[in-house]
């Protein structure tokens, strides 16, 4: 499916919420797997923090998974003014969650950046809490909102169109979560799909809140479709 | 100040949120002290959790600090039907969270009971993540709603009430914490008075939902006001 887009002259860009790891990797993982794919057409939320720090002069204590580490490698953290938050796993420990807490309660006003509100995810040993069950330990501690830049947040899909070059009305999103895809890529006025595969259930169909413009059974069938109304 | 109340043939309850220690051992230190109190004197949120466990039968999976375990130690925790959650501190890894996390999105009706839901608390060497912060992290990753049986549940005072064997109209409470002792009190019809040491905070004194009945600079001053009144 992806031959045929990039045949087909559209553009393509990967929205993840990797946070596991740095782009360079995840697309090192997608070769691998035989996915023509380049780190320019990936957006993912560590790029898009760094890009946030910069643009607001804030200077980050990282608490994030150990391979994420080298995406903030040009960012200053000395005398931080700010908590990142990402899905750090093992580095998840009570010591590392008192510090960071300890450095937002400190602060004036304090400012937490967290690189998603994911609540958990499967792994093949079984079922692990997600960032955004830390974002909210932390948040409550702190009586503060965290400022989230990975999927569903707007300025996520804003960065990724402004890396296609194309407005959101030419754009269309192919997803399996019903709400950091489909409903995240609505609210910045793309088109969205919803694939019946992956994170897809059937009670997806029964949102409360978000409706998908079409559901497609898979990636390709959404490719079919594209290409058709072209 | 205890002795005069005790002398003046008042009953006398402690009310505790502590979760780190039996009641035993709190008596123990509290003794050490010269404060001559018993066990049974003392509510405190883990016999509390006990009650409603084994009312409603009830099996936990214990998330709590090792000195409490004794407390559960009649209970029945085969086969855990729900999850309970005290301020576990060292216990508190992402193992453990985890594992609390898996037994609870697994249950049909996730069952959390909580032993309170402080946001920090501070010890000699730095500030700390309270129970409360991990039971909001819970609460959002399972979508569930967590039942704290600690201060200011309702149930937690109506339970003090009941082992004076006293109506709320004829007990008042002392307290240092608006929200926690005073307007947990209240609510319960009883009267409370906030002491002027400890954790309060002048800000305290326009807080927009609790106004305690009166206050006092100290615990000696409001022993003096309830013996005056008698």
């Amino acid at each position: 499916s992806l031959h045929r887009i990039k045949a087909s002259g559209l553009k393509l860009q990967l929205c993840t919420n990797e946070t596991q790891a740095t782009r360079e990797n995840f697309v090192r993982k997608l070769r691998a797997m035989g996915f023509d794919v380049s780190v320019a057409q990936v957006t993912a939320p560590a790029p898009a923090a760094c890009r946030l720090l910069r643009e607001r002069g804030l200077r980050p204590h990282l608490l994030v998974h150990d391979d994420l580490v080298p995406e903030f490698a040009e960012i200053n953290k000395t005398n931080p003014n700010c908590v990142v938050l990402g899905d750090a796993a093992e580095n998840f420990t009570y010591a590392n969650l008192n510090e960071a807490f300890r450095l937002l309660i400190g602060m004036e006003k304090p400012v937490l950046i967290s690189l998603g509100k994911g609540r958990y995810y499967k792994e093949t040993d079984g079922l692990k809490l997600d960032v955004g069950a830390y974002m909210k330990a932390l948040e409550y501690a702190c009586d503060v909102q965290a400022e989230v830049v990975g999927k569903p947040a707007k300025r996520f899909f804003e960065s990724a169109l402004a890396e296609l070059g194309v407005p959101p009305e030419q754009a269309i999103m192919i997803g399996d979560d019903i709400v950091n895809d489909v409903g995240g890529a609505q609210q910045c006025g793309m088109r969205a799909l919803q694939v019946r595969t992956g994170k897809y259930r059937p009670s997806d169909e029964n949102h409360p809140e978000v409706k998908p413009d079409a559901y497609v059974n898979n990636l390709a069938e959404a490719v079919d479709i594209i290409l058709q109304e072209l």
